[in-house]
């Protein structure tokens, strides 16, 4: 589970050792497990030591504190599979060619009748659907000719100053000026790769990697660089900073907050790191931080982008996620390649649309967003756990599960011989959706991974597809 | 004014030498000229050439048939320029260096305090500012959760059904299969070109043609080879024939119909020698039909694509023009590139805005779209005319203007010594927006040549700004 290469520390140890025991069911759920104290003399570690242990365990979802009480294995977990472990792609570039699978893919989105886990996003009963549809209705009444005007970039200032105002959320200090509105993350993304590469170029992704950014790097006719991930800790420094000795890298897209397929969450000091590294060879960053948001506990994870001194960092967000996908609205900071990428703008789509940007900047400052964000992170959450618990009972032995801290993914890795590809073709045919494995690798990887989405709430229908899903799989193997 | 390869016929000599009576004043706005017979034996000509003659006359807006009475020299046109004469662009491919005119174009539209004559959009009073807006606010109320949701490509079958519906106004037979929806025009034409060319590639254009192609090609890395436009008939088909000949080219992007900015509308007989043209030696053609429906007389033109025969031509449009800038929709019929323009769609993208393109369908299906493009194009053509007479009144001797047949910019010949960007620079200074000769060419010819917007209703503020415009100019000979 853990390479070689990365020993696991001291409260590590003690951490698999208390999972072990709630695995084997040694530890019930809902058990009282032994005291910190307690825990320190079993394992013989120091106080410090078990108690980050068990705040590792409770952070994974394995146990729970209750005040006065202790710690408890946490009854929703009862049936929590084993992680994935760190992917090993291939250490050369790749030309990407995930074919029609995106397209097919998308497609199923607009059919009702395709139970949604494949394509990754939040359902509408999620999202402020009511509250925002009359914010647009009063929005085009009240903003009339600005409406169907053109909103130039660098777009709305109204989003603009909604945007900053949240930045120090995110460990930032963004002013309007910083900012520009897309039509959505993708076309941030997109103008950004546009912005620091030229065809042939090499650019390092995630392994694996969200399927658009390497349809995008195929259509920008770029080789992608497949960095292996950590299902916790995100991309793999020492491989990345390999690879940067070795080559030339034109660019680096990485997704540091709840990664997709994979939901890791990159440590800050990783990301200070990251940012250095690339920083002293001159390698722009680009960062995603379309899930940064949907923090599934604590508090909102700082952006990588917030240890940037003067480097080529470029920050992507959007709110497809969090707010409506059919808004079409996202926005990047493009740092010192601001003129650049707006010029690409208005080559790419000249403008964004004006009204959306205009709701969603009336939803941010007067139509209780942060309240709506705490209600989704929360119903996110709970589906997350849902989806691993349903996971756990219907799939063979040898399936295993990520435990991500954030988003609405899971990674599931099916037993070996499993092929992602065709348990994809089989649900659909009973009209599921899922995201096969190999979306998620410019070499096509990951044959016996699927992605699910968690987006929606929980329902008997999906109930019942993951039944479905966990009996294909077993015919497969 | 006419080339020497291009020898004027018969009967445009006939109208040359009446054109010459009306502007020496000998022929006065309002008074009856010869009549047909006379014509005909005065310049000892046919009667066909005769009527011919009138006909060419009428169409230029110069004079008008006033039924039982005979023609009569028009009273708007009593101050009509000479038009500039077919462009010479250098005969090999370019790469592309606009630079940030367009850019700091763009900037302007963004400044209520500037006269807008540089950038071609209609004014907001031009359009369905009310009916529109009152629809979106009750699509986004009804159609809460479609309105927030992704409307994956190919996009609205709403909208797809209604621009179908209209396609033989076009001389076309479109299903909404055949159709993708877009970010605006821009993104439609940035896909096509996309689809068929790759880095290097050498795309023939207009010249002059709107910068918004020319900076689409730089961003692109492709060359831009500069056909030369006839001010009526638009490309120069012996020369793209003899390009074709001589050279690789990749793909060939027109607007047949009310170029920008010349106003050109290219003859139904060409429309069909380009198609042929190209098809025999497989090169793609993108057809931009953004200016089609803006015809200021007769009927709809018909596009180009109309005459193709199963070749590789692919049809672009949009509603900026006519319904919204703001709303950002346009369209593109990718034929055969149908696969490959819905994958890069997907990339560059992901979706158009779900709520505008529902807006704008329920418009054309039951909000009087097409009495308001029948409004529009009344006060196009009226705000055109208005503008060629203030130009013609304030502009110095030597001056030459477009006379288009559709669309709302107008193509300004200085006199020679005038430099266009040392104007462009100066009316900015006074407030003045104009969009400067060399933004439309890779090469930045037309150096002496300005464009200026008619999209907005006249005013005195219009007035003054023209008046103004005339003077800086009289200031560079």
């Amino acid at each position: 589970m853990i390479q070689p290469s990365e020993a696991p520390s001291l409260y590590q140890q003690v951490a698999a050792k208390v999972e072990r025991m709630i695995r084997s069911g040694t530890l019930r759920p809902g058990e009282r497990i032994p005291s910190v104290r307690r825990a320190s003399a079993q394992h013989g570690v120091s106080l410090t030591t078990a108690v980050q242990a068990y705040i590792e365990l409770e952070n994974r979802g394995l146990i729970e504190a209750r005040p006065k009480s202790g710690f408890f294995v946490k009854p929703q977990f009862r049936a929590q599979l084993l992680e994935p472990v760190t992917s090993r792609p291939v250490h050369s570039a790749t030309l990407v060619g995930v074919g029609s699978l995106q397209s097919r893919l998308f497609d199923t989105v607009r059919m009702p009748d395709v139970v949604p886990l494949g394509a990754a996003y939040p359902g509408h009963e999620n999202l402020p659907t009511t509250k925002l549809s009359r914010m647009m209705a009063a929005t085009a009444r009240s903003a009339a000719e600005r409406g169907i005007s053109y909103d130039m970039p660098p777009g709305s200032e109204q989003l603009r100053r909604q945007i900053a105002k949240r930045s120090p959320d995110r460990g930032l200090q963004l002013s309007p000026d910083d900012i520009i509105t897309t039509c959505g993350g993708t076309e941030a993304l997109a103008l950004c790769l546009r912005a620091v590469t030229k065809s042939g170029d090499v650019v390092a992704v995630e392994s694996p990697t969200y399927f658009g950014i390497l349809q995008l790097i195929e259509s920008l006719g770029l080789k992608a660089l497949e960095i292996p991930m950590h299902p916790r800790d995100g991309m793999d420094l020492d491989t990345l900073e390999h690879a940067l000795k070795r080559r030339k890298i034109a660019a680096c897209l990485a997704v540091p907050n709840f990664s997709n397929p994979l939901g890791s969450l990159m440590p800050d000091e990783n990301k200070r790191r990251l940012v250095d590294l690339l920083a002293r060879r001159h390698v722009p960053l680009i960062e995603d931080d379309v899930n940064g948001g949907l923090y599934h506990r604590g508090t909102r994870p700082r952006v990588a982008t917030s240890y940037d001194r003067g480097g080529s960092v470029m920050l992507c967000g959007s709110f497809s996620k969090t707010v409506a996908p059919g808004y079409r609205v996202g926005w990047v900071v493009p740092g010192r390649y601001y003129e650049k990428v707006k010029g690409l703008k208005l080559t790419s789509t000249l403008a964004t649309a004006s009204l959306p940007q205009l709701a969603i900047a009336e939803l941010m400052a007067n139509g209780g967003y942060d309240h709506h964000l705490r209600s989704l992170r929360r119903n996110l959450t709970t589906q997350i756990q849902q989806m691993s618990e349903a996971i756990a009972a219907s799939f063979p032995e040898g399936t295993k599960l990520t435990r991500p801290g954030g988003g609405f993914v899971l990674w599931v890795e099916l037993p070996e011989k499993v092929s992602a590809l065709e348990l994809h073709r089989r649900a659909l045919s009973e009209k599921i959706s899922i995201a096969p494995g190999p979306m998620f690798s410019a070499r096509q990887s990951f044959g016996n991974f699927i992605r699910i989405n968690c987006g929606h709430p929980w329902s008997g229908r999906i109930e019942q597809a993951v039944e479905i899903l966990g009996r294909l799989t077993r015919k497969l193997i």
